[in-house]
């Protein structure tokens, strides 16, 4: 019985697998059309390659050494135009310089006896071999060059070595540079030329949608904030997600934008309107904007702690909040318009409306003195027994084992009894201590308008930030000569460029693992 | 004149690029000896295998194929164990799948004609090609199988192609195929048997480390929040500089920590006493303390905002604040010792120190009911004019231009009028608007407790997150086997374990572009 079952199930799974196959592939090919013509562009720089080998008068005068235009095709032709020239001209580089010191050593070499000879090129082998990939860790070659490094020891060592049994080693490398050649032309043209994809624009274009991100979080996290309580889980925990996604994308930027940076940086500029492109003015903008996402992040957990400022006290700062948030999303999509557009950022971008809604919520918190007054004591009481009956609700509906928040240290001491007849007990460890600092805590009776406070101080942390990502915006187009503001001017270009530009972050992600994968 | 100076700099930077190069040397080596053993390991392979062309009867047997053996070498050999495995055996697979299928592909081909053979190779050459690029974009097989499908593709090709022209195909490949594992063969015993670096134990050993970072920023933290204003600016920066660097390694960790665990499911497990190591749950102990990370930034944000509360208020809650932070540092700290003795932690590690330390910041923020009454409007501005003067008083000393802040909103108004002077004059726009919002929250008459308030409510908030990281460090516990907790078992191995692993957090990062940009 349990084998045959065994038997159904991979059945199953093989009868399914062709339908799960084309399932991710439409999914992929969806997620960024831009893939399916990357694929077709690699199909069609092997097929032009193996021509080398396939017409009869083209392999009469190559030869086999044609093997290694077919090597470069496969691992120099990238997805962006950037990393493709970045690997063609690391190898290129590498495989120069492998040559010439190869011609060096076996000139030493060839003056001497055979068993000297192959002594020699053991001890060369050995040193150049610790010393290229020592120089490996070195951080700027890392950085840069570290394909080329590899490409060096290679060809240094395919050079080398073959060169003890072959005496022609001069026509070798002449062909095989040759070849090289031709597969390195083959795949700039196709980079280069036909449908390219420009890193220099995946950059720009993920720096824009993580602006927007930044913006549908914050304002999701204000409407969370108030809202909460009325709707149902299903739909909170989906406007979290939303939350969520907005600056999840931020903070995993670094890797990604450093790598698109440095990619661009060997393409040619392909815009016309300006001398110079600031790759690095992004990678410092990315930096700001991280930083800024960090403070999303803060903001985002005070939905989520444990001792929550009663929903009829928040109400009372609904509306400057909201305000608040909304201005500040406000300015972050016009930044992301203005990087969009390459234009300058409209002068009103700090209006006059986020230094009313700040001093909106300024009056707000003044005028319940009574919130932020803990000692008043029977009210406070009466407010965290509201609290934690609220909060008890919560977790019996969704499934807790604590039916009541203890509201003193009564909690901590019945906790401790617990755990002194457990201690040997390892099973139970588990469910038991965990609860202990949220028990600490709840069972403390903070003011509740503390978290509050720290939502409110938070927000206002956000407004302050604001002026760095402002800063960086404004240093890059000064940089990168971004045409004036002109009023009005957004809303045809906005059509356009919305709707080609949407799938883009997600490729700037594979398109990175693709990088460092890569043979 | 000119050109003269040109040259004397450029001959000063080349007499003094020697010495750069040894400088630099001797920092990568002094930061991770083990690179050192590294690159000599790479070398003495190397040599191995060149002695397949150098040793006149190898050569006879095996012949000019054993350049594959070379290539094997430098592509594959990383500097952990888990990644060589890891590449040698997508290399491996990827060859034999790659030759199977040229097979197949070869035999349908030699029933025809010779220029329908050429067309029909052409086309599986397309759509091979075109069909493994794409794959190379599902998430899954780009995770662990992306230099495999490069090698099949590449393997795929060669034969494919060549066997147009040359007949014993399948002798090629066969030689090819047993000079590779010879490659490999070396690899995997040099990095696996001589001085093994191993993922796992990176990852694990970066996870102790940042552990203690974090813990390190938090006592940082609060000391800086509570004793600033009396240091002068260099120290204080060096604090500073401390407490980023305790959570820096912290935020930037995922991909490095998702390419170590995979990298380390590659290996075979080297230590006795467990029978599966759960890499994953490393992996995800790393997501929990991310996000204790980011709590950690927005305290550190904290020291850092435009408003602060005046130093005389702040000092009543010096005491209280400080030992919730040493208690919370001090678990940090258990916590790493328990992974790093791969034992379960003290069932003391939430000590009662903790919960009576949040009681006693409770119980300071109730005694000081005024400090959170806004309406109480003397005393607050007077506490305001305070603030803001010993701002504006710090400000002069670090140059600012800003002779003192303004605390109402004509700060705005002037700005406003400002600005409608200089709407076309770009020049000074990059001076002036940045200071906008800056002003508006100064201008602000916010209850100067606001701030405390977001900092006492951020720490109760790391209290609570240690939960999740107790949970899930149990949860490695549990997983990996550890030992059981004895009371004074750490002191003696501390001593042994501390020394050996300071390192390590920096290779793991070198590490990890190593196997991105390799070949």
């Amino acid at each position: 019985m349990q084998v045959n079952k065994h038997i159904q199930v991979t059945m199953d799974k093989i009868q399914h697998f062709p339908v799960l196959c084309w399932k991710t592939s439409k999914k992929v090919g969806a997620e960024d059309p831009r893939r399916i013509i990357h694929s077709l562009k690699v199909g069609l720089s092997l097929t032009l390659v193996s021509l080398l080998y396939l017409i009869e008068p083209l392999f009469k005068r190559i030869g086999s050494n044609a093997t290694w235009a077919v090597m470069t095709v496969v691992v120099v032709l990238e997805f962006t135009a950037g990393a493709t020239l970045c690997k063609g001209l690391n190898r290129g580089l590498g495989t120069l310089l492998a040559g010439s010191l190869a011609f060096f050593i076996e000139g030493v070499a060839n003056r001497s006896g055979r068993v000297f000879r192959a002594c020699f090129i053991g001890a060369a082998v050995f040193l150049i071999g610790a010393a290229a990939t020592y120089m490996r860790f070195f951080p700027k070659i890392k950085k840069n060059y570290d394909y080329g490094v590899v490409i060096f020891l290679l060809t240094f060592n395919l050079i080398t070595v073959s060169s003890y049994r072959v005496d022609n080693v001069l026509k070798i490398a002449h062909d095989r540079l040759y070849t090289i050649a031709i597969g390195c032309g083959v795949c700039l043209l196709m980079s280069l030329l036909i449908f390219p994809n420009w890193s220099g624009e995946e950059l720009h274009n993920s720096t824009v949608l993580k602006l927007e991100g930044l913006a549908k979080s914050i304002e999701g996290c204000v409407n969370e904030y108030f809202f909460d309580t009325e709707i149902d889980d299903n739909k909170e925990s989906c406007s979290g997600d939303q939350i969520y996604k907005g600056y999840k994308a931020v903070l995993d930027s670094k890797s990604i934008d450093e790598s698109l940076a440095l990619q661009a940086s060997w393409e040619p500029r392909h815009s016309s309107h300006c001398y110079r492109i600031p790759w690095q003015q992004y990678v410092k903008l990315g930096g700001v904007l991280r930083h800024f996402g960090y403070t999303v992040v803060a903001l985002h957990g005070c939905l989520q702690t444990e001792i929550q400022t009663p929903r009829s006290v928040r109400i009372l700062f609904k509306d400057p909040c909201t305000r608040v948030a909304r201005e500040v999303s406000k300015a972050l999509i016009e930044l992301a318009n203005s990087i969009r557009n390459r234009r300058h950022c409209s002068p009103e971008i700090l209006s006059d409306h986020l230094h009313e809604a700040l001093q909106d919520l300024n009056k707000a918190i003044k005028s319940q003195p009574r919130l932020f007054l803990g000692s008043n004591r029977n009210k406070a009481s009466n407010m965290l027994a509201l609290a934690a009956a609220e909060a008890g609700q919560k977790r019996c509906r969704s499934g807790g084992s604590l039916s009541s928040v203890k509201t003193d240290s009564s909690a901590l001491m019945e906790w401790k009894t617990k755990r002194a007849s457990v201690q040997s007990r390892e099973a139970e460890r588990k469910v038991l201590r965990p609860q202990l600092s949220k028990i600490a805590i709840t069972s403390l009776e903070f003011s509740e308008a503390l978290p509050f406070a720290a939502f409110a101080s938070l927000l206002v942390e956000t407004v302050a930030k604001l002026d760095n990502i402002i800063d960086e915006v404004e240093e890059l187009g000064r940089i990168a000569c971004f045409k004036e503001f002109i009023n009005g001017d957004d809303q045809e270009q906005q059509h356009i460029t919305v709707k080609c530009e949407k799938p883009n972050i997600n490729v700037s992600q594979n398109q990175l693992s693709s990088v460092s994968g890569a043979e």
